[in-house]
């Protein structure tokens, strides 16, 4: 795999990881947007959110938990904080393995983007 | 309630409605954003992300998979899409009745807001 986040998944590239289990992982962007900004990845390598089955729909509530749970592990739930997914070029999408944007720390605007 | 998302999911507020199923109704924004905007909410009223208990994880994913299962229904899942929640006040949320963004059929830009 030629994937950076297959790589970062797998800890062959190292990352500033926000938290991780058997089936997701989440680390800090590289290129923050916002004082936090933090991209949560499931392990397991789909393109786009359209190559993800519908029997994989668990795995994505699964991921929006997650952006909830460092919310408040952060202590930036009750704050606010926006989520993002893109999906293909009209989307924005820079890397090709699904990823959700967790973004906080600054009043996000609108509209996004 | 007083909830005008509730009031939409009720059939009390009428909206231009894109999907509908047991649990979730998805309706284009009377603000788009883009091209194309629609919301994504669960019937079920949760004020925010933070609300939504860990048993309702499904009902996320559920919400992720109906966007992606619009973006197929009006064709642009390939051209690519945008998918955005908002919580609380940095976020940005306006209504308080968890919703999903689902923006499409423009260059998205970066940030996010």
């Amino acid at each position: 795999m030629d994937c950076i986040f297959c790589k970062i998944a797998s800890q062959q590239i190292p990352a500033r990881v926000a938290f991780e289990n058997d089936r997701i992982i989440a680390f800090h962007d590289l290129f923050p947007q916002a004082p936090t900004h933090i991209l949560v990845i499931p392990k397991t390598h789909y393109s786009t959110l359209n190559d993800v089955p519908a029997s994989e729909s668990a795995l994505l509530g699964e991921m929006v938990r997650t952006a909830i749970l460092i919310a408040r592990e952060l202590d930036f739930a009750d704050n606010g904080y926006r989520v993002v997914m893109n999906c293909n070029q009209d989307g924005g999408q820079s890397v090709d393995h699904i990823h959700l944007h967790l973004l906080a720390g600054r009043q996000l605007t609108w509209p996004p983007g």
